[in-house]
């Protein structure tokens, strides 16, 4: 993991924070002291199924994305990070036991790490870095709430179209079946959809 | 809505705080103190779908659940919430637009009533409980995502033994239909499921 500060660009997390929390710059120095940098290759993993997970990451290019296997081998997406989202095996990170999902790069990707025992330091000497994520963690359980509402309420086709909403800049840039698996259906099942409508 | 503050009996909240956070007398004091309380009826409504929420409910006593209504009218349950559960429209509560679920009471019940504008002012004033609700909006979001996990990998017999681990007083003081709404499955298979097994 690179730790050559003077090279990193803060410029998209610290535009991410100034949509919640006003810093000043000592406290955006404070804050951006605490992330390091990693770069990934397309396909590269960046947390393992079973292994326990200390770090959030926020992309800053590229595209990541978190998934679970089932039995069958067929992965689940269960979320996509493009440039300016952040993406992290909560429940691991949280809880220190070994996670459920797999989290990798889905194209050459970039993140900044923050560890969750610095982000917890942040929380203590940087009261507005909770705001922060308390904020961020409201609006992707809103998010969360909202897809486990549509995919009992909603046809295949609506669930795409709530997907095109969420990420309208993914549409066109992901593999299909990468879409087909976020929205629950076969990558046959879903070219035959796009093509009828 | 009664406000006899007197009356009020705080000890399952100041339990539930206490499990993430210190706080002492005059601290309690100070967040009881924007709590409000309501008593709801078996089957009464407490958000109605299209209005604008302004709070979040602490559950003392019965049991609340939040869900939406699809096209054919079916309701499907988004989450229960027995004591010492909150409970919220959050989208509504965040966004300040109309609501998209309905919260009712499923037998005779108490909430305690936290309106947003102050818990927002609590947030300010008593940085600790900003601290309580990121953690525990963390924890529903861990929640949340299992449960989408759930959804896509696991079999109706599955997700029901899901539901058991997360709801475990819940499971046979609930109307069947309810448990059978929650995991996504007619009244009907689910009746024949548990009889299988």
């Amino acid at each position: 993991m690179a730790r050559v500060k003077k090279e990193l660009d803060f410029s998209l997390i610290l535009a991410a924070l100034s949509r919640h929390v006003d810093l000043n710059a000592e406290e955006q120095a404070c804050f951006c002291a605490y992330l390091s940098h990693r770069s990934l290759k397309n396909k590269e993993l960046l947390q393992r199924e079973g292994e326990v997970a200390d770090s959030t990451f926020f992309v800053t290019r590229g595209c990541l994305r978190s998934y679970s296997t089932d039995e069958q081998g067929l992965e689940h997406v269960v979320q996509f990070a493009p440039p300016g989202w952040w993406i992290a095996e909560l429940y691991s990170v949280i809880s220190k036991r070994p996670g459920t999902t797999n989290i990798d790069a889905l194209e050459a990707s970039e993140v900044l790490v923050m560890k969750r025992s610095d982000q917890e330091k942040l929380f203590i000497e940087l009261p507005k870095i909770e705001r922060y994520f308390r904020i961020i963690t409201e609006n992707s359980l809103v998010s969360s709430r909202q897809r486990i509402i549509d995919s009992m309420t909603l046809s295949a086709l609506e669930r795409y179209q709530a997907f095109c909403k969420r990420y309208p800049g993914l549409i066109f840039s992901l593999p299909q079946k990468q879409i087909a698996s976020y929205i629950g259906v076969t990558p046959e099942f879903f070219s035959k959809m796009k093509a009828r409508f």
